[in-house]
């Protein structure tokens, strides 16, 4: 059987190393063959690919981004499904491993139902925001990413008596803002999930420098004041939904300093938070999906992806990752805010 | 109501983590006061503890250790429960939280069955092979030196066509090896539960090197090569289970040149693995066990322990968690060896 | 001899160092008292000290910050040197060590030589721009720090084929960029020192896109592109010398996306180069400075500062630190310039 | 002109910085073209070579270990001077850059001086113990690692109330253990260079733990306790001049144990020390001394290596590194002990 790898959307930790895992995997217990797919759909549609061998997944398992190149090409574009099928039976590939998030795998899950491709996925997103999976590969490095700052920025905090806000990824969700704020001892964490008011942030940062601490703010790139929406709008959003005048916590700080008195700076982590080396934890987690996503592959279970349920590697409907966004529950914002101010 | 905060046995990354989301859980949501016995079992017995306030625990989700001391004291020595029993009425203490391994939990279910103290678990091991709990806090940083460890040690080992031999901690079961070891590369891995033939080293190694790799070899210090109980007898033990001559990787080291020919280095990891602060996971980890803990003890559910289940932090009997210890299963060796040799 | 210790200006990691180093050698060797000013200039000014004891100093050579706290006071501010002098001889203090940046040495240098206050000086920068001294302390940290992110983002930029141009630290030199850069393997560094022209910048880049690599552009965010002032200017610049719609990488990125049209993402590190831990570098070398410092003030050496020359600590005139700025020299930019594009 | 390189002796972070640093200089400035020599004199003994180009030596900067790979096969060894005459005629070989340590630079200034071979050098070590430079590459990561280790090691020291003893790299001299040790706060360095008594060293520990401490004593591989030669010797030493039952640190830690009574443990961390990447000050230092290794290839400075003098590189005899062995200076050893105890 001959196997097509794709890597789809941003850049996440962990990648090299699902890709490693579906390579031995398919050799070493199917004999299966391997083609690597350049950039996504887009490798596939224009017929970028090549065969790819142990040799080439070699000391990939601690390795940042794809050797397979990334786009955010859509599959329905350029030729589409027909192209593809064309591209398949030029090289005699029997199925394909498509690797990303939330658009790849609504792509791949309807290229599965609507055009009878034999696809499996593997969900990819360092926002966690993936259901049908405990946990996304790439978020445990982007926690650990973000954790890493807000513990340098701190020191800089105290030495100065200043608010710190510091703005991570997360459009939609707060996981890693959740996450990496209650690991970086944050004293208000601000996600998408739970717009609050000025009145609260400045509650939770005068009472956190009221006991001697340098407050330390931690928001999701996708949290709005409550309220605020319109004062957000007048300063303009661009077409990827970010504000004109840089991220909300460009936004966010000098109306701190306003409100509060408290010097304040604004940093935003960033694409810091996706690229290097992933985590231990990644690295297994990767391979493990990675090794299970072959196996799919072989079964033919197409229309499938490997998933994190517990400490096992199961395998749900793709189309279960991407019917609802993810997003973080009420009991643990209400766990969280024990720790704020 | 007065909680008392204990941490025993080996030092473990997160264990601060713990008591600081115990303290702050039990002050803002139930007003519990707490106070911090020092160095586990032993302070209690002898009477060595601090009223322990907000201030105590601020800055703490980050820094290793445990700023509350530990020992190996038993809880039956000394004075025993009675003793215990004497200096909680005259502190005033109505529960304790036992931070604490496999004895640890067993010593403190016998107190909550045998002799009716108010004792909430929280489990700890870096050697997560404690059952009732998906993963136990402080093994992802574990796993995550080891990681680096061997990423560092794999460029010395190409340089020079070496093969390097790691020892990881695991006494009794192979956790951090089956992970570090999936993580960085391994070319085979040994655990306690699986003991294999010199055959099979000397296949999986030889294997690597043919590939033009340089093996890595990463060792649970409880392996015991197959048929080899003997040999390692003659070694001599000392009175901590090892061997006398140093770990099992600087037995294996030379054997693995003698039997292959290439020249092989030994590296034991050590107290490297337990100490410094704790990864993002095991922050978050550790900070939400330590607020469940502190809803267990002010609702009296004597005898629990807070532990993870899935995404969930959940409630359950400390003596679960001893009844058998959690080895790595048949189907994650199985699964890892396709990434051997 | 009672010694008081201020640190004024930005953080910067090793500030702690230096203060262990002072205090355990003055009392050590010279039995010396010693009292804390905290926050700079602000603590002598309004008397706010404290005596500081070995105790004080306890574990600080791996800590970031400053356990003095800082402030940009000047000190001829509130009061100026017939408070201090006020302030000095309430407490019995013989003399001040103070620790920070050119305007901290500039007015020292001035308070010794006009007003003859007793203070010795110990020069830092994480910019690395002051004369008199080899090598300030946090420089190191600061080009770790910026290194290991562009190690990061590279990962993302080869995975999507983009362009990353990443701003670092340095208003009015490029000693961070040009370490940094070299470090990180950047094809391409942008100095305050050496304007080029948006021509030579698109030959860089393309210029390593050709070569199948994806350009990373290292720029200090001093730098300003030869010829653009005015349309700088245009940008608008805020009170702290920044344009207005954020970093120079802010407006280079979409810049050289136009031009090249490789799309290209800006990444701004700015508070995270001076926070946390130092590196072993920084704190051997602060804790050097500190203990020299102690030795010139107990010997009455007024107006001299600790600085490194070669492997040795010697003695320099404060003033020779400030009387011009340490920029990159010409060579330095030729030998770099070898591994642009 | 065509220029052949190798690394020779133990691996060292910043190797392929050199490597890279040497190819691009040499191309771009002066259009030369370059062979790879593989492991060290062997491959120039046995006709290991290949070409090297710009591709081969991409994103080298940050990457442990060597891609020429490395041996300690002797130059005098199996065909010795004529033999390495006819591989580089065979190949048009002009010139040889040798990458080593003492021995070396010690055979490559007798095969210029005696046989005259074209070679130039670049001295590596990471014990710092080569004169004619201020530092060598490899040492700051090495003090890096080893830095990092005592920050871990000390948080378990401090729950247990334990002494640690880390035993460090350094078989002659002890620049690791005393930078190392002053950047992570020990208690106690000990260095081959200064040998002190065993109530010396119990004095410092017990200090310590007097003043609340958890002593942490660094030790150089390489140091041996006053007096205590004859014991030592009876334990055995093996033909690496290693004690038979392991480091010094497996020596020291019991005795110290037995001595002050306080439970000790050992680490010793070998391996660690000269892998991965190396560090941003390293990669700097390497980049710059491969490329000035190039120019006075180019020139024909036959005899000579590129090294550190304060912060300029400069070009010295290869002889004047070997002369003399690099030890720590009095004045350094004093200077380090006010911080002990």
């Amino acid at each position: 059987m001959k196997i097509g790898v794709l890597t789809s959307g941003g850049d996440c930790p962990g990648l090299n190393a699902v890709i490693r895992g579906i390579v031995r995997k398919g050799i070493r217990s199917h004999e299966d063959t391997f083609v690597g797919i350049r950039d996504g759909w887009r490798g596939l549609l224009e017929d970028d690919v090549f065969d790819m061998t142990m040799l080439d997944v070699r000391g990939l398992s601690g390795r940042g981004g794809t050797i397979l190149g990334t786009s955010r090409t859509h599959p329905y574009e350029g030729g589409g499904p027909e192209r593809m099928r064309e591209v398949m039976t030029a090289h005699g590939i029997d199925a394909i491993v498509a690797i990303g998030g939330e658009g790849t795998l609504a792509g791949a899950s309807r290229l599965v139902n609507e055009e009878g491709l034999n696809i499996i996925g593997v969900p990819k997103t360092i926002d966690n925001d993936l259901s049908g999976t405990d946990y996304t590969f790439g978020f445990d490095s982007a926690q650990a990413i973000a954790t890493e700052s807000i513990d340098r920025l701190r020191t800089t905090a105290e030495s100065h008596h200043r608010c710190m806000v510091i703005e991570v990824m997360g459009r939609n969700v707060g996981w890693i803002a959740l996450h990496a704020g209650m690991a970086g001892g944050a004293h208000a964490i601000l996600m998408p999930e739970f717009p609050v008011s000025f009145d609260q942030i400045e509650e939770w940062v005068t009472s956190a420098r009221d006991r001697g601490r340098a407050p330390i703010v931690v928001v999701a790139e996708g949290f709005i004041p409550e309220g605020l929406d319109e004062q957000v709008a007048d300063r303009g959003v661009d077409n990827k939904g970010r504000t004109r005048l840089g991220g909300i916590a460009d936004f966010l700080a000098p109306k701190i300093e306003e409100i509060t008195g408290i010097e304040s700076r604004a940093t935003i982590l960033g694409h810091l938070q996706r690229g290097g080396s992933p985590t231990a934890y990644d690295r297994v987690l990767s391979t493990r999906l990675g090794m299970a996503a072959a196996d799919l592959a072989h079964n033919g279970d197409w229309g499938k992806m490997a998933s994190l349920k517990g400490t096992d590697i199961v395998s749900v409907d793709m189309a279960s990752a991407v019917d609802r966004l993810k997003s973080v529950p009420l009991q643990r914002w209400e766990e969280a805010q024990v720790l704020f101010g």
